[in-house]
């Protein structure tokens, strides 16, 4: 990890993460971490931006010239798509995004890459998805991006459970509607069925908090992994790690995350071989 | 020089500069380097905002809660004063602002400081401006400032010459009405009674443009000052150099200026002296 940023000077291109409250964000030091080590002229800044000011908030982000993207936090991924021109396929599948990009022609388009960095997270960690059968706790946004993105990797099975029935509803049939060769269920326990239980729920980031759910009715083989960013070990982790758990860490989901939205607003190491055609080939 | 800026955190304050254009702004790296010499956790971005995106681009600026303060650059140094709650001395004489500031009230607070700057770097090169008889050719927003602040330091005389004539007569009714022991004239040319003459027009920053005004009539030990920046040796200035005169380059009145300006966003180092009264003194 630097500890610096490079210089910024007139011609640096700007992004932006907006979200209230701002000031525990980690994605302003992991993003500009990654455009220093690609080498780009370019940097993040935190925004805080409160829930009533998105529009006018919105509206003068967009009339900078030279700002590129913005990254979205809580509260704004849900109520941003009034804000977008274009949504990508994750978008539409969880309607929420995390980030958006200025287009060539003017437009704004959002994506969403929380589901998408929670897979790559798991993956870099060398867990695989393909026929997997997962236990998810928590329907809200981040518990459906995640879903959506695990369904689309290919997992066998999903159990869903929310403490709002409708919403853990709505969910399952989204995700029976999207994947039907997708496995779903509802309510019920963590239990010997599951190869991988993950809590998308905000139980645990306050001290006190009980698990989000039970985990002694896991294989001893079974991973269990948290959302929550901090603390970095919930007391599910803590649980589960006691149990002799292998455990995944939430910033797994932003490390991964910011590499895919980093790409997604056009920074990204020019391949050597685009300048070098190879012999015989056409230039 | 440092060639590095601190670590963007969540909670890093955030200032910016708006102009149009803004690749070549120098301030971007200018308050960057002060605010690491202060120890400040803030940083300062470059924003272009087109001339007809101000009042969307200010109105957005003003609903990000961690923006403390906007130096408001080419072309919106006028027009800005719509935005503003309360005008400084220094903008109310000069009708423009370069700098504003959100006050604790939420109301936002606007200062010129270009002038106060141009005189600061002439006190930095141990130029001293009292009782001296000043040639100045440019009238618009950077001769205004710059005139307003000269006479508050206390110079005998000026002679104001602009290709407008009615930009000129204007700033030497403004000038006699606020120093009525100032000496003001009008026209003609810089001369054996000039102790310092100062291009404040464009004229110059283009290969090929002419001298703004004529030199051989000064004495040799006149003072030679260009407020262009780009380049940093301007024919004027060159030209003056050849002949022996002293020059003065435009990079004194950005330097000096980005420190008042630092000053009036707040970021300064705290007086040692605050927490530690003398003996006897009360707390």
């Amino acid at each position: 990890m630097t500890s610096s940023n490079p210089p910024i000077s007139g011609d640096t291109r700007l992004f932006a993460i907006i979200g209230d409250p701002i000031a525990q964000a980690k994605s302003p030091a992991l993003f500009n971490r990654l455009f220093a080590e690609l080498g780009a002229n370019a940097v993040l800044v935190p925004l805080q931006v409160p829930a009533a000011q998105l529009p006018v908030a919105i509206a003068g982000l967009k009339a900078l010239a030279n700002l590129d993207g913005i990254v979205v936090t809580v509260p704004h991924k849900v109520a941003i798509l009034e804000h977008l021109d274009l949504l990508g396929v994750h978008v539409q599948a969880v309607g929420a995004a995390n980030c958006m990009r200025r287009l060539a022609d003017g437009r704004w388009q959002g994506e969403m890459y929380d589901g998408a960095g929670f897979v790559a997270g798991l993956q870099a960690q060398d867990i695989q998805c393909v026929d997997q059968r997962v236990f998810l706790t928590g329907c809200g946004g981040a518990g459906k991006a995640v879903a959506h993105a695990l369904a689309g990797a290919g997992i066998a099975a999903i159990r869903l459970v929310d403490s709002d029935p409708s919403r853990q509803h709505e969910l399952a049939r989204q995700l029976r509607a999207i994947h039907p060769r997708l496995q779903v269920s509802e309510g019920g326990h963590a239990d010997t069925e599951h190869d991988l239980a993950i809590n998308a729920t905000p139980c645990g980031m306050a001290a006190g908090d009980p698990l989000p759910f039970a985990i002694d009715g896991l294989r001893p083989d079974a991973i269990v992994a948290d959302l929550i960013m901090k603390p970095e070990r919930t007391p599910l982790l803590l649980a589960a790690e006691s149990r002799g758990h292998r455990i995944h860490l939430g910033r797994h989901l932003l490390e991964n995350q910011a590499a895919l939205v980093t790409r997604f607003f056009g920074l990204q190491e020019t391949p050597v071989t685009a300048s070098t055609p190879h012999p015989g080939e056409n230039p």
